[in-house]
């Protein structure tokens, strides 16, 4: 591996890898969800101890997963998003939605191929590309609070007049929480569609959307066939992230390359594990309902505690449980502020070059709001009182 | 992707994926041990459900795994192979031992490289080198019935010459059941030191060992030091594969490496899973023994069945729990053979062109004899008939 990737690749700042300072009561990992304060959704421990006592025929799978499995997965999806999923052909189970983008990406692109990606979005999203040889071309996502989010058509454009082969983007993005309007997905498929690119869209927090916002799924607008991949899994609002499983479903031909890719990287997400879709999207009436809500409670908590920071920009988030914080001029580095907060104040939040390279994106830290509610109120108070205190022209 | 990789990475013949004509009755797949025949290792359901029970702590783990499942798999390790392993830095929990071999050969191995390969051997030691750009080189395994095996150390010599940066081979071999000689072994290694290349060697079925051979690992051979990647896991003697984990231990620098591809592919092995591996090598007194008794003693049947037929060539399993049969000359192909073998009787075995390119390769066929003993006893009868009806010059 060239020592440059070797860099890039870095693990040791990567959310949910940081080392801790000394553990303490209070302390809260904003880097990742708590599961313990959104326990699993029901259902999916039941299947899987169901599956291991099943023995052999849970064991092993064809290398795209059980069949079972991907058919109550495709119907489910298919229902989901309002556009027809192939159980035999058009699925995969994979290991977790990172498993899901890096079979996408791996199956689609070559050394030297162009890749459009949002900025900002998913750390992976850049550095998969990359670690394949691949060249990111970022698209600048405008996030401005208080108007509808935009992407930069225009360097879509360039990009995909460049060659770019795949665009790549999460609805709602991550780390932002913009969940992308109508038109701009529109006009997103009618490129990709037009220069014969492929699409891949990272949803897995499309089921927690706040505000009775409309979600629009860009593998059912028009000419979004055989050009989409949709990713999707139960790790994220469902809670179900120890089992590590996940689906992709897209074009045949896409599905069949990727199954190759799994086939070389892990044979099969895990046996039993798969199981736990049976669980997906069978939770009991109200289950998402009342996550929905909670979540956004504690969303309002901390924007209200954020936006008393005279300064600091924080968005709404519209789907997902980040938030994307951009603190006033400070004596400190937004880098050295995340190292502080983390050994001296017991607060974990992950840094914003994770996301992409724009000063607005590095000057920027996220939050994974999906904690214990008092707890992270507590947690953000003492990170707005760090953050106060190091305001330009205050004393720190 | 190119297509001539696409070709190499049909998965449609790979062990486990064959599509099966109609189910029957007596079907027995020799592609993979049967885990109802032989149940999964005590222990591991019961620490993988307390893992889901605990929740958060246990869904979520550094991308190299949880440290205190590192913590006991590196002390069993250590005492298994008789050299050190540091928990903090030197081992890794992967996806099974396919995710160890594709991180420690992506971690490796850059566009162009050259990496010695044994053949025949597992499939996987080719295929994913190729998939990186590598060139593989082969090592011919001289596995002559009746005498020990060897390597032809002088192709070795020639490809660490060359510049090749990795050797590749798993002891026992898959798919002979080869247990490679200590000299063979020390040969090997002191070659790598020499060459400061990096030996991987896969030891799946290093706990699968018959007949009080002795069992030599290379990490813990003077010059392996800081040169040498294990692969274990408790897949196959354990038949705790449905929950795909596996560890690698080597040099730090290696391990650190592969948590950085691990982040790109799927992040961790599943974070409840990984509590499998707390179970491994803490079976109870006498289990292994009997389970080594048991395959022993289909071992003995198979080769007894098989040998019934003149000319047909079979080396005795020393270890792991495979058959590499090669029928004499027949009036239809192997491929032929293996096709009408699975599709009208009943009996999946898996194509020796799986392994390798060699004439004795190609024209063998592979049986995982981890089954029910009856059962495989029957279908090798079926095997054997249907080998016999179409020796050249008997009546088909």
């Amino acid at each position: 591996m060239p020592a440059e990737l070797g860099s890039l690749l870095d693990v040791s700042a990567a959310p949910g890898q940081e080392r801790l300072g000394r553990s303490r009561d209070d302390l809260v990992d904003f880097s990742h969800g708590d599961v313990d304060a959104f326990p699993p959704a029901p259902g999916a421990r039941e299947a899987v101890v169901a599956a291991i006592e099943r023995g052999g025929s849970a064991a092993y799978s064809p290398y795209r997963g059980h069949l079972a499995v991907r058919e109550h997965a495709a119907r489910r999806v298919a229902e989901f998003t309002g556009a027809p999923v192939d159980a035999e052909t058009e699925i995969i189970v994979t290991p977790g939605s990172q498993g899901a983008l890096f079979l996408v990406l791996a199956a689609s692109l070559v050394p030297g191929d162009r890749v459009a990606i949002a900025e900002p979005d998913y750390f992976a999203n850049r550095r998969i590309p990359l670690s394949l040889g691949a060249v990111p071309m970022p698209v600048a996502l405008d996030c401005t609070e208080g108007q509808d989010a935009s992407l930069d058509l225009e360097a879509l454009d360039a990009a995909l007049a460049a060659g770019a082969k795949v665009v790549v983007l999460s609805n709602p993005n991550n780390p932002t929480g913009v969940v992308y309007p109508e038109a701009v997905l529109r006009a997103v498929v009618d490129r990709v569609s037009g220069a014969r690119a492929l699409l891949v869209v990272d949803q897995l927090y499309s089921r927690l959307v706040f505000d009775d916002r409309e979600y629009v799924h860009a593998r059912a607008l028009p000419g979004a066939e055989g050009r989409c991949v949709t990713l999707l899994g139960p790790s994220k609002t469902e809670s179900l992230s120890g089992y590590r499983v996940g689906v992709a479903v897209g074009p045949a031909e896409v599905i069949a390359r990727m199954e190759q890719r799994l086939g070389i990287v892990s044979l099969r997400a895990a046996g039993y594990a798969q199981s736990a879709l049976d669980a997906w999207f069978e939770e009991p009436d109200g289950w998402l309902e009342e996550r929905i809500a909670a979540h956004r409670d504690i969303r309002d908590g901390l924007l209200e505690r954020f936006r008393a920071v005279p300064g600091l920009h924080v968005r709404t988030t519209e789907g997902g449980s980040y938030l994307f914080v951009r603190p006033p001029a400070m004596s400190v580095s937004v880098g050295e502020l995340v190292r502080i907060a983390r050994e001296e104040h017991g607060v974990v939040v992950t840094r914003g070059e994770e996301f992409g390279t724009a000063t607005s994106t590095v000057e920027s830290f996220r939050l994974n709001f999906s904690q214990d509610r008092d707890r992270a109120f507590a947690a953000v108070d003492r990170l707005v009182a760090l953050i106060s205190a190091h305001l330009v022209g205050m004393r720190a």
